[in-house]
């Protein structure tokens, strides 16, 4: 069993003075005098008080949690964004609560309708693949806590959102690959619902417009986001009648299984065929040959989404923001060509 | 402002029945007859109602929160683990509060030091490379929160722990190298403090010993577990008189910084020089040549670990268990001879 912690009341009873002092003066209020305060955190600390979070949320309307939504944690990217969140919720005593989706927007949804608000002072979201017509998230607003979008956003709700720019990274990846003199460049997309992936789709686009390249419907494929992903649709491309020189990946787990893949068919990437990733995974350099890629600011893309809902819920007022950070061309080998 | 979730006491009113046996329908408590729970549900779910988990919380001495307490979550290894984790914790209605210290002792201590015991059901640790010495733990326990270790334990304490056989996998990377040929095995290993780092030197030297090999003080490097110290170590290692030509790493992300820093020196890895990990991080796959390595159980050990806390939880009794997990050889190019 649970040793019986002291509580307020004991604090209360050993100084001699009320409870609702005590309360106070724990609760740092400013009608408490600081001789008071000091004796009070004395004691507290002498009879080993521990807060009940339960019971101090209850009390000051904060839980002091924060729910964090994701599709999955077990990729660089994720995991990044996750350490910038938490490096701000830690500064600002915050705690994360976890709710990783697996991709699946039933289980999205599953944990929507089970998300125990009252526990929660603002959430961190990104969709799941499918989950487009999510509008689950508008009751959570409309309930006035604080919901802040990064990376996969749901465009119709009206939220602060924090992104990196995907259209001009996508642009840059395949004006790299054109300026290196390929001409037949494909786009390995993700699940066209999802915002970002069109945002990207429509870089590579507008890319290959601005050079007089045609954009061809059979170049560009929609799948998943997995290293197999990149792997089947290199296969696809290549029952084109024509083939492609170059592909440019909406990620790099794609662009990895690409490569994979052209190795098996013995087509040398980074001298006849050239590939550009986008996220600048760890991988990307050290896959050889090593791969150029658009690197995604992560870290602040968790740290700023973080500070955007902690001021939130201080102001109590929504004042949405829409947040784009730049990526990098990062040029490695894989976009070379002979 | 939030919005006034109705409460208890509204769907009392509505259905013209006492507060406490609404609360007790909602409990699932055994006193309350089916047609009145189902009514209440049913009002329940009309009224929108949403149990405040604080509130609900001070009412059952649960939580449903679990606190997972470890270095970093941005490498394959934790990240799967947390997924394992995660999906005991989704399947049973726990929450997961995550806490990373960033493999720093202090941050550990101070992590610690503010947990909010009270809105905590349960601890799932994995302690810092320099917390050998922690003893906050010990504390935790004793007040008869359940804490269930993963991967880094501390042996001092008693309670549940789950781990990799790091003997056994070690031992058998080790002869994968000498069957294959290779005499003059390096080991570069973690913090000597750790005691999964000191089982998988342990490995290494008896099988050595077994086949009649000098075990060299000098051949064994320890240093920190990344891609970077890797590299570091094989520069240390080519100081020494005689140069090694194998070398077995306490984890994949030094092999694969000793496997840079080899081609580096021009030295061809699974050609003059053999190289086996511990992981099966998804680079060692993409790597060229491939890394062979020892599969890590990390899952099954988040899964296995939350199913730990969660009997220890409602058991309320602390019935230690350890847990030891088999890895897996996995044969690639990187320990081959010619």
């Amino acid at each position: 069993m649970r040793r019986h912690y002291a509580t307020i009341k004991d604090i209360a009873n050993a100084l001699n003075i009320s409870f609702a002092t005590v309360s106070r003066a724990l609760r740092d209020a400013y009608d408490v005098k600081a001789e008071t305060r000091e004796l009070v955190l004395a004691k507290a600390a002498e009879l080993n008080y521990k807060p009940n979070v339960n019971a101090k949320g209850l009390a000051q309307h904060r839980s002091y949690n924060l729910g964090v939504i994701l599709p999955t944690i077990t990729n660089y990217y994720f995991s990044t964004v996750i350490t910038g969140i938490q490096e701000v919720a830690y500064g600002a005593g915050y705690n994360l609560v976890l709710y990783v989706t697996n991709d699946s927007a039933e289980r999205e949804r599953d944990m929507i309708g089970n998300l125990s608000l009252g526990s929660l002072d603002g959430l961190l979201v990104c969709v799941s693949s499918d989950s487009a017509l999510s509008t689950g998230f508008q009751g959570i607003i409309d309930d006035g806590i604080p919901v802040v979008f990064f990376d996969r956003v749901v465009e119709d709700i009206h939220t602060s959102k924090v992104v990196q720019d995907d259209y001009n990274g996508a642009f840059e990846a395949t004006e790299h690959l054109i300026g290196n003199g390929y001409r037949n460049i494909a786009h390995i997309a993700g699940p066209e619902e999802l915002a970002f992936t069109r945002n990207r789709m429509q870089g590579y686009k507008d890319a290959l417009k601005k050079h007089g390249l045609p954009v061809k419907k059979e170049w560009i494929v929609h799948s998943g986001f997995s290293q197999a992903h990149g792997e089947q649709d290199v296969a696809r491309l290549w029952k084109c009648r024509q083939k492609p020189d170059a592909v440019f990946a909406v990620n790099d787990r794609k662009a990895v299984g690409a490569m994979l893949a052209l190795k098996q068919l013995n087509i040398l990437v980074g001298q006849d065929f050239g590939v550009v990733g986008f996220t600048n995974d760890p991988v990307a350099a050290i896959i050889s040959p090593s791969l150029t890629t658009i690197a995604e600011p992560a870290f602040e893309i968790g740290r700023i989404s973080c500070q955007l809902v902690l001021s939130h819920i201080r102001k109590k007022k929504f004042d949405a923001k829409e947040v784009v950070l730049p990526g990098k061309l990062i040029v490695r080998e894989s976009s070379k060509k002979a």
